[in-house]
């Protein structure tokens, strides 16, 4: 047996993955439960995809690196979850629990468009913001493993409020939910539609959008000097509206840009299996 | 022969010591001078140290792997300055030439304030903020050398004008200068003195000015999550006075504050030398 099995928790779905050979050979859906009953429906995932060697479990918010779940603000009451130990009772044998940004970055950069890099982000614009990260050729979590929550970076200090409790956070301008902020609540769906028609405010929106999103993109790359940042989530399926609007900011923004080389911006390439792919890649230690 | 040397190019001075058995042996001072004469200085300064095993020079700004200056803000004329070829021609033997910042950030990780970390900001207020990172238990320089340029960091996107080109910068509100400016043209210093003597006013603008620093620490514990953070340069001087509005800052504005560990906020031990140990230590390897 050579297939390992991964689990991408979402807000609205889970998502599980039967990985063998470099692909995916089989796949479970389920709407995300309560986080009462989280337990028991990630059981039955997995029971269904079938065998594997080792399972992993991507969830986001901030994840030990025991495994517990301290707050997600995408899983209705999970505080203080102890999802690997509840989830290894359930099942009789050791799982592996990772943020879920973190298994995109894994993926996307073992199998995806993050192939070759020494430094790179995965940077998710889906509801929210996720972030991993790899520097020096290695998967960085950080001290405590809450590292990539880089949808909170302040970007605009006396912003927009955050349910977080912040004001000013990136994910506030440059997620799905940002953008439809900018184009005065109207769907984001809605204004890329209307762009790739040509229509010339929604072409105005997209632009401030990717004004914002390279605003966050510069500011990582002056922090830490990737080489690729992969672009994915849900706004990464419109790549194509919104992709020469950010690499126009980018350059506009960057520190320096005439001295130095630029990172290169792709767009994800695993879609919305990365994160269970990640996790069941990290949970064989591959 | 043990010792190792390091020169750190300031924007007003070079320091240089001389580095033996974890203590500094000799040190040398001298005005930065123009670029022209920069590698003529180096090496004046070099030779005055006495024997050394390894020479490595830590210069400010976006410096390549090669050792090449690609752009410094501080070094007047500092254009793609090819420093490690030019100063080793000169000196007849190899050396090391680093990121200021690179080297501060190494040398309180391996003999100061950072000791023990295993992700580490080393964040140096002074004129301008420079940066230094530890990931994994590793010196991260990033993929093309250029990581930690966090003055940078955009925290208001329609802030004030950078002389970078940019608005909103950390560094136009966090370091000495963003501290006169919030104090209307005051001179930190000064500031200090009367926040020290108990002054309203100025313990007004050190609140408005810690919020500043937070605001800046908290991004990179966000989207890093270090152990330590470590607070170099001029205004870690000032320690006592600064730090305490920058820690009540710090857990107001970082995210889930209440749920995760945070890093410890601790003050440089090497102080202004920190630099150009660092670039001796590197310069050995060690």
């Amino acid at each position: 047996m050579t297939a390992v099995a991964g689990i991408d928790v979402g807000g609205t779905k889970c998502l599980g993955v039967l990985f063998d050979g470099g692909k995916v050979v089989n796949s479970v859906r389920r709407p995300t439960p309560h986080a009462d009953d989280l337990v028991s429906t990630l059981a039955e995932i997995a029971r269904e995809l079938g065998d594997y060697k080792t399972l992993g479990i991507g969830v986001p918010g901030l994840i030990t690196p025991q495994g517990v779940v301290r707050e997600s603000p995408n899983l209705v009451g999970a505080i203080e979850l102890d999802l690997r130990t509840q989830l290894e009772a359930e099942l009789g044998h050791e799982i592996d629990v990772e943020s879920d940004a973190t298994c995109a970055a894994h993926a996307e950069w073992q199998f995806g468009a993050g192939r070759g890099a020494t430094d790179m982000w995965m940077v998710t614009l889906g509801t929210g913001i996720g972030g991993g990260c790899v520097s020096g050729s290695k998967l960085q979590r950080g001290s405590h493993g809450f590292a990539g929550e880089i949808g909170h970076m302040v970007v605009e200090s006396q912003g927009l409020p955050c349910p977080c409790g912040q004001r000013g956070c990136w994910e506030r301008y440059a997620s799905g939910s940002g953008l439809a902020t900018i184009a005065g609540g109207e769907r984001g769906e809605e204004v890329i539609a209307r762009a790739v028609a040509g229509d010339k405010e929604a072409l105005g929106y997209l632009d401030t959008f990717g004004r914002w999103v390279a605003v966050g993109l510069v500011n990582l790359t002056n922090i830490t000097d990737p080489d690729v940042i992969v672009i994915g989530g849900g706004l990464a399926e419109a790549a194509d509206s919104v992709m020469p609007f950010v690499k126009k900011w980018f350059k506009e923004l960057l520190y320096a840009p005439d001295n130095r080389e630029h990172p290169e911006l792709r767009v994800a390439q695993l879609g919305e299996r990365a994160g269970a792919i990640g996790a069941a890649l990290l949970s064989a230690g591959v």
